[in-house]
């Protein structure tokens, strides 16, 4: 699926293909490493590009950050996805998704958290998102009252349990398969959404 | 409480508080701008002492800051009283514990969380004090099958509750009260720690 790899019909200078080859190494880059220590220079050098290439299509590191996260998945079709699940199945689906797709070495949602624990600017665009993306639908994903502390609550125990298991290597978190830890948090998380008037 | 103020009865030049000053403003630093952006020239002005005078006792900024996180509390006091709490009211102790020491500014949790974030080493050291301080204590705390997965899954809850909280700002979970949060999160610490072959 690399771009690098320049597919069948893609002419090998085409500007969209270098410009994915460089997110896609940005992404990996700043997951791997954090925003401080990975450089253009390591980054181009994944991508096959010039260093002044980078620069050329984002400005600076900063602007190559924020390009890599922008959009790091199709947000408005997860959350299609789970307003269409019935709500007492939605704890295991969120448990499922987000151990799975941010859990993964290279996911964005790493880089963003390494970023944001040492920058404001990248703490205040990972706020920005998950309130833009997740929180501002709080009342079709949890209804009932409190519905965006719950459902923050759930979300913070989730990329607690990312980070735990992934960021830090506590064992018993990063030896459990993703069913075990669905299994044990799916519940939880489940509790958050449920409606507490309804109860 | 500050023992830059020199406390009667102790000599201004005594090494002693000269080393608690260090370490009580190393701690600052680290949690308020991580290990990266902390520096030795502004820990040793914040503790009125000569930046030679840190080295002298610690050697590096990295050794400084694992001297001023060997010990950041009575681990082992705070172990006894959680053991000597009966199991059904734990839940809460440890959520309202958590949020309330770990949760506040230049709390050295969230000082190790920003260095853990984006160094291996600081990583490494977190991880280690999280299996040397809880999990090998978790037979005690949370009695039954799976012990170490259950506590592991609850200190991971809280710790991103924190992040969520203090690190990102989250609005909701940094509006809420620390009882709010007791209340919501508590239950869920609860259900963790319970004997899941008692259900």
């Amino acid at each position: 699926m690399s771009e690098r790899k320049r597919p069948v019909g893609r002419r090998p200078g085409d500007p969209d293909v270098t410009r994915e080859a460089i997110l896609t190494a940005a992404r990996t880059a700043f997951g791997g490493v954090g925003f401080d220590r990975a450089t253009i220079r390591a980054i181009a050098a994944d991508a096959g590009v010039d260093p002044a290439l980078v620069l050329h299509h984002f400005g600076s590191k900063q602007g190559l950050f924020a390009a890599a996260h922008s959009l790091p998945f199709d947000v408005a079709a997860l959350r299609k996805t789970i307003v269409q699940t019935p709500i007492a199945e939605r704890g295991e689906l969120l448990a499922r998704t987000y151990l799975t797709v941010f859990g993964a070495e290279g996911s964005p949602m790493l880089s963003l958290l390494r970023a944001a624990a040492t920058h404001d600017e990248a703490a205040r665009m990972l706020r920005e998102f998950i309130g833009a993306a997740v929180l501002s639908h709080a009342d079709e994903i949890a209804p009932g009252p409190e519905s965006q502390l719950r459902l923050a609550t759930a979300a913070s125990h989730l990329i607690g349990t990312v980070i735990g298991r992934v960021l830090l290597g506590v064992a018993p978190l990063a030896n459990a398969t993703i069913d075990e830890l669905v299994d044990l948090i799916g519940p939880t998380i489940q509790r958050y959404l449920d409606d507490p008037s309804a109860r």
